[in-house]
């Protein structure tokens, strides 16, 4: 049995190539590194779904369309509204928004995908807007993605610099291989089901805390630590009392994520326009050296590097996000991926549907004529 | 590369086991047609739940509890509403509904599985009269679950004979094996993600075509054979255009498939009430062995015997079913199924991750200094 699925090539794919050895990440065919600081959240989500990076006029028709498609049907917002009022987790609110987002549509796989992309930030938005007791934000479609994002959180227009560093993030963390909610997806749709059935259990997936993606204890780490001469006995006595040091190691890198480098400079930008987002970018630095110098000594030959949790939190935490909402807005970057796999999955149409061993009892009669 | 992980061993289970070599399905110990026809619904779902069969005051205790979860929060029920409105399908809206039943209650295993039983023949009964310009009964306590989906869907109690025919039915179809919709469900949680969330993907799971569980075409074939003597020319013609023969073959059984016999016998039974339905299942029995006969001369080899579909066409239509209730029917029996393979692999808190082969281009680069 291979447990897990533990190395297991389950698919072909053209959207992503983790190498962990190595430590590369290809999107469809672009490092990560070259692709996702540079390029607008649309481009990115067009290249995935369509294999090319559009033409200026495509780009422009690309984002015309997601920008169309934003304001959320009465019933999906209706159920937005009562999520945030019975005070249910953001990915709860999610997985129960998202499936309505068919109500009122033909099944279309690239239409189905567009709705779903264009509507995440607005479900995320609404719902932390409404649960902090302010009103949702209009959408508006004088906005590119990521900035329209910020808008329904904050309900003021962001900074080119701000929209520039959640593009980034949302670029970064837009496809990965075969996750388990990008696996999830296409299993799901691999029976010919629909694209937004398919987002819908990724988004259930990605809600599970194994799937990774919960950079916010990376805070409570670098405020619990306070200052860099604090750090190295800090790490120490987490190690001896048997704790895992959060935003370190991963389940296929062996080397430094590469996503971290992007976010790492990302945040670094970012943190110039505040003195306290400067502290705790250069804290978090200073950290993160003591702590591989540590995981060395500690755990030698484990090779726990910095992963794209560490710099996730400091990216988001600059722009003004809350922890509790750092797993709904990897959603909002993912959703390209997911759609993207989905219809690639389409395209294979052949069941996803491995064998189990049955370990239980045989042979049992029930007592007399009935159970 | 194992397309569709065909053959590959995913996991270990105590829950149920396919044999397709020798046509043989076991339920938690007991042999689908030992079990299926005598024990409740409510035996059954805690077999699979707990492993073995209730004690009578367990059961009865088992059966409140289920009971006392049957009405579905305003939330729930403002979805239900809109779906039937909208006409979205049937697995549509129970993929809508499905997800707001965590709304209001604290996350614990058993109890979404309690939940998600009770309220499944709640959510599809409301749908469907509310579809069909009814308005929606109020659930009831004092009814077994099999019992209970039939007076959702009918607003009356039915006779005891109707009640039987169904729950050998959704008894039936509990379990099998690690099929799409439940293998969805595991990938889900197996990052530690809820009973909720598993569920609302097997929904969607199941909601596509090769999922199987579309018995409505056989109907479809038995209306257009008309009489016995027309189905030798009726099923030779069909395989001469190149169509498949709905009810027959199947990708695991290379014999009978157990549940056949199962839902025919109670097909046979339940036909006895209404002429109608007799000379159905008569001719449902006659086109069978015709269609073996041809089957095996036209395709020698290919072992395409009778499956599941065909004799729960002929159990739901003889309940008055409509066709296109039946997959979601289909749910309300295999739900239990789901809930117990979530908690098993909770309980092997292992993320399943298998591996993709990148196919695509590398070493892509922007034009310019933007993409």
């Amino acid at each position: 049995m291979a447990e897990g699925l533990d190395g297991v090539v389950a698919t072909a794919t053209r959207l992503s190539d983790v190498d962990g050895e190595a430590g590369r990440l290809t999107i469809a065919g672009y490092a990560v590194e070259d692709l996702a600081p540079y390029a607008s959240f649309e481009e990115v989500a067009y290249l995935l779904l369509q294999g090319r990076l559009p033409e200026p006029s495509e780009h422009v028709r690309f984002m015309q369309d997601l920008a169309g498609r934003r304001a959320l049907s009465r019933a999906a917002l209706a159920v937005v509204h009562e999520a945030a009022a019975a005070k249910v987790p953001p990915m709860d609110a999610l997985r129960m928004a998202v499936p309505i987002l068919s109500l009122g549509r033909e099944e279309n796989p690239v239409d189905d995908a567009m709705t779903a992309i264009a509507s995440f930030p607005t479900i995320v938005g609404t719902y932390w807007r409404v649960l902090n007791g302010r009103g949702p934000v209009p959408v508006r479609s004088d906005l590119p993605h990521a900035a329209h994002y910020l808008h329904q959180l904050f309900g003021a227009e962001p900074s080119a610099d701000r929209a520039r560093a959640l593009e980034t993030y949302l670029n970064t963390v837009c496809d990965h291989g075969l996750n388990a909610s990008t696996f999830a997806a296409r299993v799901i749709v691999s029976t010919r089901s629909d694209v937004i059935s398919g987002v819908t259990g990724a988004v259930g997936a990605l809600k599970g805390p194994l799937h990774g993606g919960a950079p916010g204890p990376v805070l409570d780490m670098l405020k619990d630590i306070k200052s860099a001469d604090r750090a190295e006995a800090w790490v120490r006595n987490e190690l001896k009392v048997g704790r895992r040091i959060m935003g370190f190691g991963h389940r296929v890198y062996k080397v430094r994520d590469p996503r971290a480098a992007v976010l790492s400079k990302a945040a670094d930008e970012l943190s110039s326009a505040a003195l306290e987002n400067r502290q705790l970018y250069d804290l978090a630095r200073s950290v993160e050296q003591t702590a591989l110098k540590v995981l060395d000594e500690v755990k030698p030959g484990r090779n726990l590097r910095t992963n794209v949790e560490f710099f996730t939190a400091l990216v988001l935490q600059a722009l003004g996000l809350e922890p509790k909402s750092f797993v709904a807005t990897f959603a909002c970057g993912r959703i390209a991926g997911w759609c993207a796999h989905v219809i690639e999955q389409h395209a294979e149409d052949h069941l996803i549907r491995p064998q189990s061993d049955y370990v239980g009892p045989r042979g049992l009669k029930l007592k007399g004529g009935s159970a």
